[in-house]
């Protein structure tokens, strides 16, 4: 199958949606969708869906549909779910004891390998097995292990200069978690979960109702 | 001020962020700025700076920039943060725990009310002096408490059925952390934070560049 590639940013994170909603249909038994019918359960248009899969490959035949394993494979293919990365988590606060708690990574085929924080009361306790180590020891441990993806989970005034170590230890990925936006050197993907701009966003919309 | 509203949900989303960076500029003192230095730091064009805080009144004078209190204050209101809003965690795992505990609530006025979960292990328990309740008790605690917010933590297979509760007792918004997509009335804002998909869009990035 022939791949065409530079999906756009729209397109890509559209793919976990996609990528979703099929899941649900393989355990539902379904095994070909009309991309009329998966527009309808996700809520875009069938057009939509035709462009956006069109974008990596040739996936549905004319008047069959979507044969709804192959496109799962193929988009967990696309979204990387064949290869494993090596991940760790820095800060092992609420918010990143709870990543590394968190049992749906598991299923997606994600460790953690690694947990840092600065606390000297938390280095050495183990969360599902894993050590939580000295971040000092952060810069060789990302160099020696060839880690994808730092889960950044500290305070928002140490995010900066945490983020400085992992880039010239030669970190593939951010996933900040941080309050602030991260000045990262070309080629490191940023992935920002901002948790107060998300929350802000409905408060914003509530505000609106009530004074309209 | 003239205020003209049915601002677009592109600049919605937006807001938080300069609200965080006029916080930062506040912090350091600084009193006006214009709109190109602004965009710089955020990251925005200076006409995208002025267009977007065109939508919500006159900020900025010509030759002088915008005062930096001033627009804060201003953004402020318009985010609802002038306001208290009741909120509820609906789902006390890893991600209910993590949240009930997140500082940075605290620092925005955000107040946790009350936090449900299911297990009787859990009820009962306190987390920073807010008991867990039966969530067989939510229907009329948000009915009688008028609460505006519930943050749903509950597994992605109970989320649609916690959802509906919520509904039909008159929630207004639901911040959803379940890995599902949810049906709701019109009328009641939904905020999704789903944390696999945005993780798959870190590993589709990865693996995209691998590939090349």
């Amino acid at each position: 199958m022939e791949k065409k590639r530079n999906i756009s940013m729209a397109v890509i994170r559209r793919l976990p949606k996609y990528h979703r909603y099929l899941g649900d249909l393989i355990r539902n038994e379904v095994d070909r969708i009309s991309s009329k019918e998966l527009g309808e359960r996700i809520g875009f248009t069938a057009s939509q869906i035709r462009q956006d899969l069109n974008c990596f490959g040739d996936f549905g035949q004319q008047g069959y549909g979507y044969n709804v394993k192959d496109l799962y494979a193929q988009i967990s293919n696309i979204l990387g779910l064949s290869r494993d990365y090596k991940i760790v988590i820095i800060g092992a606060g609420n918010i990143g004891q709870a990543l590394a708690n968190y049992s749906n990574f598991e299923s997606f085929g994600f460790d953690i390998d690694a947990i840092f924080d600065v606390n000297p009361k938390l280095i050495g306790i183990k969360i599902r097995d894993v050590e939580i180590r000295d971040i000092d020891t952060l810069d060789s441990y990302i160099k020696e292990n060839d880690v994808s993806i730092a889960i950044l989970c500290v305070p928002g005034r140490a995010a900066q200069s945490v983020c400085d170590t992992l880039a010239e230890n030669g970190i593939k990925a951010i996933w900040n978690f941080a309050p602030v936006d991260l000045n990262v050197p070309d080629g490191i993907v940023i992935e920002n979960v901002h948790l107060i701009d998300s929350l802000l966003t409905i408060t914003c919309l509530l505000n609106e109702k009530t004074e309209k």
